[in-house]
């Protein structure tokens, strides 16, 4: 038995290639590079398992090994690709936070690929059960928990009352970004986005 | 030339059918009906023309004189089916009529089919321009009016604080909903309808 069956799983060897081996973390990465640069560029539309492995200087079987479903890898590369804009900070100011983030995600759809992406995927869920169920799993739900464990830290830090449930403010926030983008009645803009973090901060009662 | 024919157009004319004439308004009264209905019992998937035309007695024909396209029926189908369901009250206190809207709006989605067959609309169209701009035109736009126009009269009425802009309001209301029922996440109910308003009226700062 060689060294590299010996309590490895087949997913953690390194994978023999005409230039020499990579190791199977770096191929991971380039298939997910490359699965993320062409969803933001050809949408779902365009996006196959072929034309990824073929970015990614990668096998089909190796991609299938790894991703259950051509859904489930578009939503890992989306992920990827979109991680370093949509970090949460944490300066300690909780409506500082919210208003960098909500601008960089805001910012991200109307800027770049991404918008048309993610509602082309969010469209394409609504009538594909499995893609559903990718998108909550692979993104929707870690997102969601970024932003309410930063909630969570301000109720602690007593920025925010005690007796809120941050996941509501999730969908008055990211949320209602995402309407926008699937019903674009009107614009998605910096001024929307500050609007969004000022109402549900301050609140519109007078 | 016919009285009928004397400074009418074609679909002002009655209709003659087997048991007599049904006048235009009546037809297109029932073909409204019977498009709502089949849209909520199959979903966009099983909505065609030739049903709707079956149901209500009329004949193709006369349904592509009054809709460009199939999405053009169903969005009017939906909107005449849901029009009494979310009529916008006016009590004169915009808190509770907000809430009574968003209460409304969250259980005809959760306890009807027009959860289902709304997803389903909005899906279809981050694909189908055409869909897309009958959604905005018949469904989504009239009813973001009615919400702006409610929240004018409260800002009026000195309730509401004169430098928001409302229709912000309505993507944090309304929008958040869309959010739920599109990824859902987390679920649709009452309590999540009455947080939404309570956020954005009093605002979640401490």
């Amino acid at each position: 038995m060689s060294i590299y069956r010996d309590g490895m799983t087949e997913t953690d060897q390194p994978i023999r290639r005409g230039r020499g081996r990579r190791p199977a973390a770096e191929v991971r990465e380039q298939v997910l590079a490359a699965a993320g640069e062409l969803l933001l560029t050809e949408g779902m539309a365009g996006f196959t398992i072929e034309k990824v492995a073929a970015r990614a200087g990668a096998s089909r079987m190796t991609i299938y090994k790894w991703w259950p479903s051509r859904g489930a890898l578009a939503l890992d590369g989306y992920a990827t690709k979109v991680r370093t804009v949509l970090e949460f900070p944490d300066t300690g100011d909780i409506e500082a936070d919210l208003t960098t983030q909500v601008l960089a995600f805001t910012r991200l759809l109307t800027e770049t690929g991404a918008g048309k992406a993610i509602a082309e995927l969010i469209g394409a869920a609504q009538t594909d059960p499995e893609l559903a169920s990718a998108f909550r799993e692979r993104y929707s739900a870690p997102r969601r928990e970024l932003a309410v464990t930063a909630m969570g830290k301000a109720i602690e830090r007593g920025q925010l009352r005690d007796d809120i449930d941050p996941k509501v403010v999730v969908d008055q926030l990211w949320g209602a970004c995402y309407n926008r983008l699937l019903v674009p009645d009107e614009p998605i803009t910096d001024d929307f986005a500050k609007a969004l973090v000022r109402n549900v901060m301050t609140g519109i009662k007078r």
